[in-house]
């Protein structure tokens, strides 16, 4: 690509043009994903057991809301409708949520951490391709809104105090992995911008095969926290 | 009461003793109110036609939880746990909302103006009886999260499609006033010191009236402007 190709790359500006469609595809799937942790948490705040666990939940969701705006201003910056970019994205998402639709206060908490989790490693992994000021911005965007922490010591405490949850418990985080391993498929399938940058980001095969060991063992590394067999 | 009574009265600081049972009732009701509002907008936000439509009411519930948190911010600096300030209130708030569901976008909307707008009134009528640091920041949180514009418009802007509408949201509009007298009169007969403020900043039962008379006076004032008679 010659330079002549590249718009302004600086804090601020716009995207080298070869790249611009994934780094919108990126910044779309990532719009949408906030806002649909936002209700999903506002949902799941309203399970709680207590009045201070709802309100811990529903200041996580506002969080969400925050990161979601800055993807959208970042997206208006770049010329582009933040409801356009997030389209294709809506259905995907949408049906991953639909098939892992908590029953309880426990499960939404193993399905915020374990899906989240899986979630944002991935994005970051895909991040790291992406030139600044997107790298930066989606690796802020990530940042954890205390949601771990939260899920980890609530479902610690409720497996202590009953341990034939763990099991159930265990079996509902492996349905969501399979259902989000589903979906991220269909996106990918759909999606070649996006999956041309994983390719050409990664270097090879090889390099798609080690990007998902280590998703997976961060997965791995989560279930533990949790007390849960993977 | 003498000056023995009063505890550090600067910003950041306490409430006078005689005070602080009636200031520790409207942050406890306004950190509830902050929540449920957070929670209807978030439910609604799921009603909307558009995606767009759906992250503005998000972005308002979000926003809403910024000022769940200051509040909660205040009580704890007072000492107080925010979930047991808010226990006495949640009853009649819980009333309040389930008796009036919102079965369309444009329904949430009314409600959300209408309602909202007359509890706003309220509780900042209350606000001026206290003394600093509290007056300024229920009025701070009391500020419109940009919800009323955005209600306007899209009520207006759906009347002037289906003229039809008008008195059918006049008449939801209603009933909405109705349930928020019955549980405001619930609230005031059950906590003492929340009503004792109210006569005896108004200086009597004429200051009340006056009080009812400028409440409705802009209640009917938002509903001419959503375009309903009120």
């Amino acid at each position: 690509m010659s330079s002549t190709d590249a718009v302004d790359g600086g804090p601020g500006g716009g995207v080298d043009a070869s790249l611009e469609p994934a780094v919108v595809d990126l910044l779309g799937v990532l719009a949408y994903a906030e806002l649909t942790a936002f209700d999903r948490l506002a949902e799941d705040a309203r399970l709680a057991p207590t009045l201070a666990g709802r309100a811990a939940l529903a200041r996580m969701a506002a969080a969400e809301m925050g990161h979601h705006q800055r993807v959208c201003d970042r997206l208006a910056e770049l010329g582009r409708d933040p409801a356009a970019a997030m389209a294709p994205f809506t259905g995907p998402l949408d049906a991953f949520h639909d098939g892992t639709r908590a029953g309880t206060w426990l499960e939404g908490l193993v399905k915020a951490y374990v899906g989240d989790g899986l979630a944002r490693d991935f994005y970051r992994e895909v991040a790291a391709f992406l030139p600044e000021p997107d790298r930066g911005l989606v690796l802020e965007v990530l940042a954890d809104t205390g949601h771990a922490d939260f899920a980890v010591r609530e479902v610690r405490a409720a497996i202590a105090e009953d341990p034939r949850l763990s099991g159930r418990l265990a079996l509902w985080a492996r349905r969501l992995v399979g259902e989000a391993l589903t979906q991220s498929q269909a996106v990918i399938a759909d999606r070649d911008d996006l999956a041309d940058l994983l390719i050409s980001g990664t270097g090879d095969l090889n390099g798609v095969a080690d990007l998902l060991q280590r998703l997976m063992d961060a997965h791995s590394e989560r279930m533990r926290s949790l007390g849960l067999n993977g």
